[in-house]
């Protein structure tokens, strides 16, 4: 009989990890994954998410619990600031990717991480979404993510874990490179 | 004296809208937005955002209350999931952002909406991430914004009223286009 003892790095099981990546590279059908929310709208500016199970590797997978995501818009955008707004929902996920995936990678490399903390800002002329300058974009003009750690590491090992979550990131790949957006609409009865 | 009698279409305050529009035509630095977002790491997958005050043309604005967006990852993800993950917050920003912008849109239109829902499902290889292939990308291969809605208008209004999300939301402005994001890192105390 075989025993498996965990290496639990950053609090990421390591050897789970390793078996992942193994199992994926046999099979690459099990890499396939979508996710999902469903959003409600309230009223003006307030609008919730239910996130949704998502697929898998072949399998749906329920979440634990529920998660509702509320967003809304502050006062000055005529809200009324019960949540986020979906640009500071877009800053979250950025930043939480990141960080994830840096500590994922550094888990897979044997690196340990104490603590990493990050300030996100993100830009917005408001004259795209108001229509009122055909030349300034709807979207950020521009992010800033900076991050801070501690770790028993060198400049230089400090400067590759910085770049892990670029390399890596799934959230920061869709935002820079940018993706594909079908959006279609129905009638509802 | 004047008085002022607030037009409230889709719950925007139309008047308002109004007068943004035309003071940040008047003057331009109005618009100018700055959101942000402090990220801690918890561990493995866990993190949590505390959104902060933004920047709106001019002012330091305070949230009403604080908003602390948790994230983790799921199980098989090798997480504790304790909130939605990171590409399902990018989900839930684009949703938002989407029905938000044909809200507040079709309310400058004068064009009521009653309901709107939409599901929205992201379609992601893991081999990317996983570092299995370096022809997968680490994000989002496409995204599906399916909206439903309940509005007393033609067939031909429902098709502009569904165009109206893509063309002014933000969120969708930057996943479809990207955005330049820097990554600067320092070590923590």
């Amino acid at each position: 009989m075989q025993s498996k003892v965990a290496t639990i790095t950053n609090g990421v099981d390591v050897t789970r990890l390793t078996e992942t990546i193994a199992a994926v590279k046999a099979t690459p059908e099990l890499g396939k994954f979508q996710f999902r929310v469903e959003n409600r709208w309230i009223d003006c500016g307030e609008n919730h998410s239910e996130v949704q199970p998502f697929y898998a590797g072949g399998q749906e997978v329920p979440h634990k619990t529920d998660f509702t995501l509320v967003a809304d818009e502050a006062d000055i955008l005529l809200g009324t600031d019960k949540g986020a707004n979906p640009v500071e929902y877009l800053l979250h996920a950025l930043a939480a990717c990141v960080t994830t995936s840096m500590v994922y990678h550094a888990a897979g490399r044997g690196i340990a991480i104490d603590r990493v903390e990050s300030s996100v800002e993100g830009d917005l002329d408001l004259r795209g979404f108001l229509d009122i300058s055909p030349n300034v974009r709807n979207g950020y003009q521009n992010i800033r993510v900076k991050l801070r750690m501690k770790a028993d590491v060198t400049d230089e090992q400090l400067r590759e874990l910085s770049a892990l979550g670029p390399i890596f990131s799934p959230v920061y790949d869709t935002i820079t490179r940018g993706v594909r957006v079908a959006v279609s609409a129905e009638r509802m009865s």
